[in-house]
């Protein structure tokens, strides 16, 4: 804490220094109107999110509402929900090649494209929310991304984050290793990659075909998002334990992405509104997930009799290494070589710190009352 | 994670539908030049921060060029240190009766205004970084800080977050309660009343002071901010012990408070601006803080021989029970009441959502490699 003695200068003009300061004492001066002259742009958002998504599908509609309400009206960004204008795993393409302007969506739905992308949404024990922040905007992830994106015709800001996600809703608990081998588990991408490599089967699902899928016992488990976005779905009626900590998605950064020459087209000034726009969404984003996430938690706990339960320790450490070897195949040369290393190196900073802070904090506010 | 087979509506037009709906596939559509008449504007910010301080005088700074870019160059912020045009500490007068447009300072430097301000900046074993975001943006925060500042005619916004802040610096090892007893160590604020409660002595010094007296043995211990500001101040250099976590700030959340007559005498446009430029900030710095404090905290204990500790859990279960004590004589009735119990009620919550999630995440990435 910087305390009232701490301040290099304070007191140096005192009371008298400070009026004299303002021998014009008029506040926050209102000087002759400019005319500035701006085009109308309006631009054409496709998103990777259903209609009406709580959190992340509010996210792209913020972007858009703070760039029009910042440009006096004359920036305006038409969001469309997955499929509206473009199927959702199309969007990256439709802004590569300029039939929309702008995306919201998350990086790792664009693996196929490069392996690297899932560095800049989330990977298996990797970043919480505030280091993906730290390494993208100060660690050097920002340039590599635009290299990588650039690649493709696309300019790339955060734009909203999850925060931590959950490890999944559970039929039977997870002892042991042993309970995970032939586990049948809906989990995608490199979480996915992760339970393969510890025995079990990891299926791709829709949201859609979850529940009924948990119903019958084709499946044992899914993960979802967290409490907010799972409640919906109704998995509580299901399995009884929810899992964590999620080792798969720890602080999931969602993007929004640019046509690289719209982006380039944009004056100073309606970049910058772009960007603040954007950036000030994360923000939102991660107090708005971490605060709903808390509220719907304790419902589901309170009123639906789910059982919270935390991976055994000897589960989270095998899960770890197998995390490391998938990261790892996802950066063995030429630029994605260059972003998993980089993305490691952070990352390894940051676990020094964490453990110190607020790893260390958060289980210490637990031990009183 | 929502996978490519979650999304509602994805391949709903398909590759047809998606050309159809683009029958004018010009993107980023550039219409006619549109004048707008905006007044220019020119506003003063007084900081609480001395000149060049890397963080949280660099957040002010940021604040400012963003705006400045936003609005191209219309609205035109100029920043003060500490001292340049009031002392630190007359910043929130100055703004409050207009002799100064706005200011980026801590909410508990006002605490003699209201023992309510320090819940919008950190209070002892209180919310994280994420989690004060939640409760101001979702939570009610910003309801009651409206409340409370606008009694003083300001309005204030999130501008800047250090994320955690340590536990302080000691020239010897704590090992029990025992070991606070009689300690004098620097340390302002309700972090300073938890403690005296506790036997300990706590001092107020300087930044400029605390070096010295740590030297001369006059102080046993001292707190300031975390690796990357501590740094500089050389503590480590008579100190060798480097205590976590910081258990009196734990996320501290700093402001810009503007007077409420020239917020209410800009355009919608104008106060959005200023609002992305403050919430931007607030997400650049949490994300430079957490970076910046991995780097010099790595540095520390590679090559100076600072040596981590951790308080022992029966000085932490002390500590935390105090702090219930300090926090609660903050809110005794009025608004203060009101703000304490909102705060409590949403700390309660998000400690249950942190105990499966990040709070679980952080020890459990440490399991593995």
């Amino acid at each position: 804490m910087i305390n009232r003695r701490n301040i290099v200068g304070a007191g140096l003009l005192g009371a008298a220094g400070a009026a004299a300061a303002f021998a014009n004492p008029e506040a926050a001066q209102v000087l002759a109107p400019a005319k500035i002259n701006r085009n109308r742009r309006k631009f054409n958002m496709v998103t990777t999110w259903p209609k009406g998504l709580p959190g992340l599908g509010r996210a792209a509609e913020r972007v858009a509402e703070r760039v029009f309400a910042m440009s006096d009206g004359l920036m305006e960004i038409k969001v469309f929900a997955a499929g509206e204008l473009v199927p959702a795993f199309e969007s990256f393409d439709a802004v590569a090649n300029g039939s929309a302007d702008m995306y919201h969506g998350a990086e790792y739905y664009w693996t196929a494209k490069s392996s690297a992308f899932p560095f800049f949404t989330a990977v298996p024990f990797g970043m919480t929310a505030q280091e993906i922040m730290g390494w993208i905007d100060f660690g050097g992830g920002q340039e590599l991304w635009d290299e990588l994106s650039g690649q493709f015709g696309v300019k790339a800001i955060q734009g909203a984050n999850t925060g931590h996600q959950m490890g999944g809703w559970f039929r039977k608990e997870i002892n042991s290793l042993d309970d995970l081998v032939g586990l049948k588990m809906r989990i995608p991408g490199q979480g996915g990659d992760v339970l393969r490599a510890l025995g079990g089967s990891a299926i791709a699902l829709s949201g859609g075909e979850i529940y009924q899928a948990l119903q019958t016992g084709s499946i044992d488990a899914t993960e979802w998002v967290g409490p907010w976005n799972d409640y919906s779905l109704g998995f509580h009626r299901e399995a009884p334990y929810y899992y964590g900590p999620g080792f798969h998605e720890p602080g999931a950064s969602l993007a929004v992405g640019m046509n690289l020459k719209v982006w380039e087209s944009l004056t100073a000034g309606e970049q910058a509104i772009i960007k603040a726009a954007c950036e000030s969404t994360n923000h939102t984003s991660l107090g708005e997930f971490t605060y709903q996430n808390s509220v719907y938690l304790d419902l589901l706990v309170r009123e639906h009799g789910t059982q919270l339960r935390s991976f055994p320790p000897e589960v989270v450490k095998a899960m770890s290494e197998a995390a490391y070897d998938v990261r790892a195949a996802s950066g063995k040369d030429g630029i994605e070589k260059r972003i998993y290393e980089s993305f490691e190196a952070s990352l390894k900073l940051m676990r020094g710190w964490a453990k110190v802070s607020d790893g260390a904090y958060y289980p210490a506010r637990e031990l009183g009352k």
